[in-house]
């Protein structure tokens, strides 16, 4: 099979446009040969074990997944009894980006919640968590987060730990969508564990592909007790990988030194320099009319344009909307962003609104 | 990453105890670097589209997925509506191998008959397929065939155009599970297309995975009548990748040019390796007390064995028990499976058999 | 069996802590003796569709059934495909009240808008009614209102006539969840029709257990294009009662004559008169403190109470808290609230706010 | 509402072609008037408990619900985690007759075994009883039974015994289908919990709609460590009845003193009456060429006829063919049956085969 794509060319629509990192590629080379045991009783994913470990605590349990969604809808489903709901950010990818997978394959209520900035408070919990033992309502039994949120914001380890409290006192679980965990990490500068584990988070997506994977993800439990039936789970919901050494190969790749780290830190350092150029042509009018419709603090940069600019924009780069009828869109910023890519994309822009 | 198994050492217990072949690898490496669009508008899918077209037709729809779990309760669902049924040979994997998927996830109640040989016939499809218009019944729709079965048996052309006319005289579809396609397309030396699309099929699954491949299946739909919201579906299933276009590059690698026969006839070409020689061993006493339980046509030989020497050849080379009640077993070969390892196994069979 | 209960003590909690109207009893053992063709191929199911179409249109299907949850969700799974969405209220009992069915067994996920009064408006739809063919968002197919509502008020039937035009114009269709649609009729001095059929409803859940009935409520299809297999998902829905004609007896007693609209009027009189009452006894200073949170348009009263009020009135008569954070309660007359019974309760609240 | 039928017209199709026995009737009327707590807090739901208890123990917790294949799918429910699978009969009702709702409103694989009597033995439950651990397989963790069968046969309580200590030791549950429990009970002249609770079974679908209710069951926790949920999973299948009182009102009218008993002696009495007469007409060659393919051991008799017999007779007594590629016909009694029903019945049958 020959390239048909030029890979000269990134764009800032989302981190899952971007390949794959060659330390992923080549640990699927170092991985392959010879047979090993299918579905997951390989050395690879015995391995994995101890590197997530040193990541999540000794306790935790990593069960490698093909996606997000297979992470995020498992994880929660191994939390849940067959009533149950999970109270969540409307703005989370489970409820609004998953095809209603929760729902439909896991039968999970998902209890959503409006933000200003895609983050629950122990406040905004509150308003659907109520009603446990009224068998008309869907139990509230799960809290789920996103971190780094789908709004590029980050919770402070200090605000997960009160809402594993807040979720722990009323017999809840806490479950964090850690699609760009690392992104987190990178923009916390602090270990993975520091807001998963000694944040009281019971259950993690641990995400792979966003950066830098082919495609893996897993679910990690962190608390035993919260979670039940995983390896059946698994399977029943499609997730078990045959070839499981090669999902588990990426995830040693990305976790076991720092390459999530790095490419976490670039990815964000790219979304910074973006913001940062942007506010400079701001202040010194090369650049007009943008504004900025959330913080940036990892890998995605909210913004909210002039009209008509998006699309002519567009016209050299791909990113999406967020919401047209505000003119808001995200610029997203991925492993592999050059610092050249930034600085076209912000060019173009200043040439689009200058007047 | 460091590579932590024997690369040297190979199994007869499944095909998907193999690796990557390298051009599955390369292709990898291909379609990496620069930027696509995710979820599938990619190059690489729009190829796939065109390579697969001249194996299925020209109106085939290609859904790379993830597995062959993930393939068969997919496809199966886009072809029936909520109370549909699925009539299948009792030792099919969507009936006993798959976790309960198909009915815990599409709600799918599969009307299993026994065989003798894996195989369904009009009349063993007789035996599930009625009841039409009675709601109490879940509604048969559905015939489903696997190709090559798994039991190592091959449907003709003319028998699953049989079971075609069958199945749509009475207003259902025929899909066929072809994890081993390709072991099929190979040991009858046909195209694809003879024992699918020119047979009558309406929705496959094509193997990837079992054939070199490290996690690529795709659903085929041959009759676009036969299958509805596949996009849809992929989706919720948690089926569709992120980052496709290396799903797809995968089965480029295999399908554009002679792959999938080359490793399909390699390993159909070891399991008669594998018969052959213990036939003669049979014939000459170097081996004694070996039964076979079905004929050897793809690249699984199934064999009944004298009582202790299943766990004793275990000690040396890795394989399933499949009715252990019976000392049944089942060997595979796969596409890297070399012919020292196979006559390394016979000469273990032999020394535990000569008495 | 002897009776074990108090019969003279009624409460103001809910519509269907009544029994069954002696009509209702009365058609139960009309349509009792003898042989009738089980599971709805009796003479009962036959005459209903005839009832029913007077009220629902000449194309109107009626499937009876055992309750409003089995109505709405059976009713609204006809409705959509396995990727389906619903707008609704978020006050709708599909979203708040029925232990999360509609997610659970049909799969069908529930995108809520809130409102102020429980009623949706063709702007209020739009916060939801997006993104069509986006195989990462459950689709918006069905909007979902509630006549009369969940909060005592009503759509007229332009506003119902505006919301159908709206929906069908984004290929959406629209159902009706009329648990209380005779209080409706009632409180508009309309027939069933002018707010349903004449204003482009597809489907009905047509109520009886609420007005009279012991268990009893009827999917109403009055356009088929709008609905599919409706046979079987009521069967695997488990809603299809063995003994139809007693179900269908019900209905019949109460939609084949005025009886749904005498036993409507007189629950939406006992609202009305306990509502006068208490703006009287607020206007004369016998009662104080009571606020009213939603128009009384039919059988049920909103009111904001003193603090403290709720508690010692409950000693009294039995009835809920709506959102016990503000004081707000619901009042809900039936067909067999007393004139009596409201003046008591009044009397009560009046001693216990007067001062 | 006015009667439609001719009330004196009784078939042999089912004995839920019967309607409600008078007592029942009257229990209604007694559970009527006033107001009491709806979904099942009122006195009547109450005294079901102490009612139920008396049959199956004082740990015994019993479960309203409208229809059979409610309690089934909903207790089956509540005995298994989302990965679990139940062994019944091939010919069991959850298998044939439920349109596929276990499988698609709960997720049970059905693992059915052929039998010759509608009667599972520990070796028929270990053909499927096997695999446990394996996340391939969905689990084996119910054995469910139906007494009497749908054949018209019976377990002895020692068949039970040993069918419920073969599951224990296994880690599985045993549930027993009662639709036609009474009918047991009369057949084996036995209390209920004969050879229920002291034969080990761990959860019952208690019947009452096939024995003169109208719609009448309870799911019955005889173990409650062998279920979880039930309050909920009750609401989310749709089965919770808001007036509760009548549905319990039904089921203490049969179960409080014998009417349970005397219904079901009479309909097996009609049913050994029709097979007795039968004989004797073979014997006395009255009546030639008919076969029985089922001893008659409770409410059903099985019949194999001469060819173009059944649909002469069927046109004077309805009644449904069980297996129509071998004349077989299934003709049931209920509690309304009468022996001059039976007479004629078997004249009719006379007149037909004397030839």
């Amino acid at each position: 099979m020959t390239t048909l794509h030029d890979p000269t060319i990134r764009s800032f629509a989302s981190d899952n446009y971007s390949g794959v990192h060659p330390e992923v590629l080549a640990a699927l080379a170092a991985a392959n040969d010879g047979h090993q045991i299918a579905y997951g009783e390989d050395l690879y994913t015995e391995r994995l074990q101890h590197v997530l470990a040193r990541h999540f605590g000794d306790d935790a349990q990593a069960f490698p997944v093909f996606n997000g969604t297979g992470a995020n809808v498992t994880g929660l489903q191994s939390m849940l009894p067959r009533w149950g709901a999970v109270v969540a950010a409307s703005t989370a990818h489970i409820n609004v980006d998953e095809g209603g997978a929760p729902e439909k394959v896991a039968g999970i209520k998902i209890l959503n919640v409006p933000t200003d900035d895609g983050k629950l408070t122990p406040e905004l919990v509150d308003r659907e968590a109520w009603g446990w033992g009224d068998e008309h309502r869907a139990q509230p039994l799960v809290v789920s987060i996103t971190q780094s949120t789908e709004l590029g914001t980050l919770y402070t380890p200090d605000e997960i730990r009160a809402l594993a409290d807040h979720a722990h006192a009323r017999g809840m679980r806490l479950h964090l969508d850690g699609a760009r965990l690392s992104n987190a990490a990178a923009a916390l500068d602090l270990p993975i564990r520091a807001f998963t584990l000694d944040a009281g988070v019971d259950v993690v997506s641990a995400g792979g592909t966003k950066n830098g994977a082919l495609a893996a993800e897993a679910i990690v439990v962190l608390d035993p007790a919260a979670s039940a039936g995983l390896p059946f789970l698994r399977k029943l919901n499609m997730q078990l990988s045959s070839k499981m050494r090669f999902v588990s190969a990426q995830l040693i790749a990305l976790y076991e030194d720092d390459l999530y780290l790095r490419n976490a830190r670039h990815a964000n350092a790219m979304a910074a320099r973006l913001r940062s150029a942007v506010e400079a042509g701001l202040a010194d009018g090369s650049i007009a009319g943008v504004r900025f419709s959330q913080p940036t603090q990892a890998n995605g940069v909210f913004a909210i344009l002039p009209d008509g600019v998006a699309d002519r924009l567009r016209e050299s780069f791909r990113f999406y909307d967020w919401d047209a009828s505000k003119n808001e869109v995200r610029w997203m910023c991925s492993f592999d962003t050059t610092e050249s890519d930034v600085d076209a994309f912000v060019a173009e822009l200043s040439r689009l609104t200058r007047g």
